[in-house]
């Protein structure tokens, strides 16, 4: 039998004052996230998926009465093995720090990502999403799922998104926080980066309602970049117009668009099947 | 010039101890909601749509400090023509109400519909959606939205679903709440009605793992009925197995599944595809 994790290995932490509660509870802040470079993600499946694509967390957080899990187990060593530490608390401390009245058992504390497009290799992958101005973090954690599907490389944010390392962002990401490459970028720095490769860029396509191609047979190609635009206010006319292929999707109700989570799945399934015909 | 609503008709209400503040923020609660059979719908647009669907609120509140606007106006005198109740109050009384800390400067209160699946006739529609035990009011409205999109009937909701008139629920249906027919059923009275109308009933359809063709190109027929089940079980394997289409979405990444939301709408489209190339 190996060396499980020992009780010395554990740090149990019993007052709500105590300054490493008082930091994971910060984490829920966006400021406070971003000064730190840290971010949450909960629940043991979620932890799980950041392990089997090689993350560990640097702070592990475990409710002191828990079930005993196998899985759990392996986390903690692993955390343990990486020099993380490994914390004990209440179920009422890990409540606070979740911001969920019924916590998943365990959270875990991330190094954010290199989140600049110099880290994206567009070649990687043939789909990429694309979002503008996203406001609702399960959006964006949708889209990163979404992506996941598709086998997309990842999700590229324009100009002033929410943060893909919210809470909910990264519990409605169901894992594809860690698979998915994300990156931050400014509409002027991704245009050129997009058109810049030397190899022809990538293709940028959006849903729109001019001078559009219907989007069922459209010639997508690859890399395609599958852009939707901010939830009430959708794409800027400029971004639709830089596109190289404008897509209509029907519409036969009263609205005339769709959440921009759907429309970028229905659109990147789209892409995908018509680039694995190819 | 046409007598517009004149001061008389507005009763002002400024404290927060007033019962009909009272009354409009217990409708967040669902076991209220249920018990006065009225729910909420906030903002001009949300309101305007209703309108031009035939739903005129019961009872119309508005910031006292509000940006004069036709559409408002012309609410206002509908409302009042209906015999209902026009309220005005202050920004933070509606702030309250909503539970958002930015309200959308006005909110209307209606009565629940019918949501028997007796109200259902399945011919109007070729294309409807069925959610099992869904859970989170976001999705269930992002489906509504995605119905309307593909000119569906209507959303029926099967077993324990979250309540379709939760105001998370209103607000991510962007107005199809009113569009789209909306019925609640266990699964014992769904699947009788679905097969007992002498026509062939519906074709019941679910993306799934198991003795499934592809979701592109499968033999959909109308009246189609799209299922997807509960966001962290997904569907109880005996309502895939009385599906009359079994059909498997390609999943690239690391997960084996999409969002309940996402993947009736990439079906969804599917589904209108096929059927108006028929």
């Amino acid at each position: 039998m190996t060396d499980g994790p020992r009780d010395s290995d554990r740090h149990r932490i019993t007052g709500f004052s105590n300054p490493t509660v008082k930091f994971l509870r910060s984490l829920r802040d966006k400021k406070h996230r971003r000064r730190a470079g840290k971010f949450l993600a909960e629940g043991l499946r979620l932890l799980t998926d950041a392990l089997e694509t090689g993350r560990v967390p640097e702070m592990l957080v475990m409710a002191t009465e828990r079930a005993p899990h196998p899985l759990l187990r392996t986390l903690e060593q692993e955390v343990i093995r990486a020099g993380g530490l490994v914390v004990e608390t209440s179920d009422e401390i890990l409540s606070k720090i979740t911001g969920k009245s019924n916590p998943q058992a365990v959270a875990g504390v991330f190094a954010e990502f290199d989140t600049s497009l110099a880290a994206i290799d567009r070649h990687s992958a043939d789909i990429w999403l694309v979002a503008q101005a996203l406001r609702d973090p399960g959006n964006l954690g949708t889209m990163l799922r979404t992506g996941d599907a598709v086998g997309a490389g990842g999700l590229i944010l324009l100009d002033d998104c929410t943060d893909p390392f919210a809470v909910e962002a990264v519990r409605a990401s169901m894992g594809a926080i860690f698979t998915q490459r994300i990156a931050r970028a400014r509409w002027d720095e991704f245009l050129p980066w997009l058109r810049g490769d030397g190899e022809g860029g990538g293709q940028l396509v959006a849903a729109s309602l001019r001078d559009a191609v219907p989007y069922r047979g459209a010639p997508y190609r690859a890399p395609c970049f599958v852009m939707v635009g901010n939830e009430s206010q959708g794409l800027p006319e400029e971004y639709e117009a830089a596109c190289d292929l404008r897509v209509t999707m029907p519409m036969r109700g009263r609205a005339d668009s769709l959440n921009a989570a759907m429309a970028a799945a229905v659109l990147a399934y789209e892409v995908l099947d018509t680039l694995e015909r190819a």
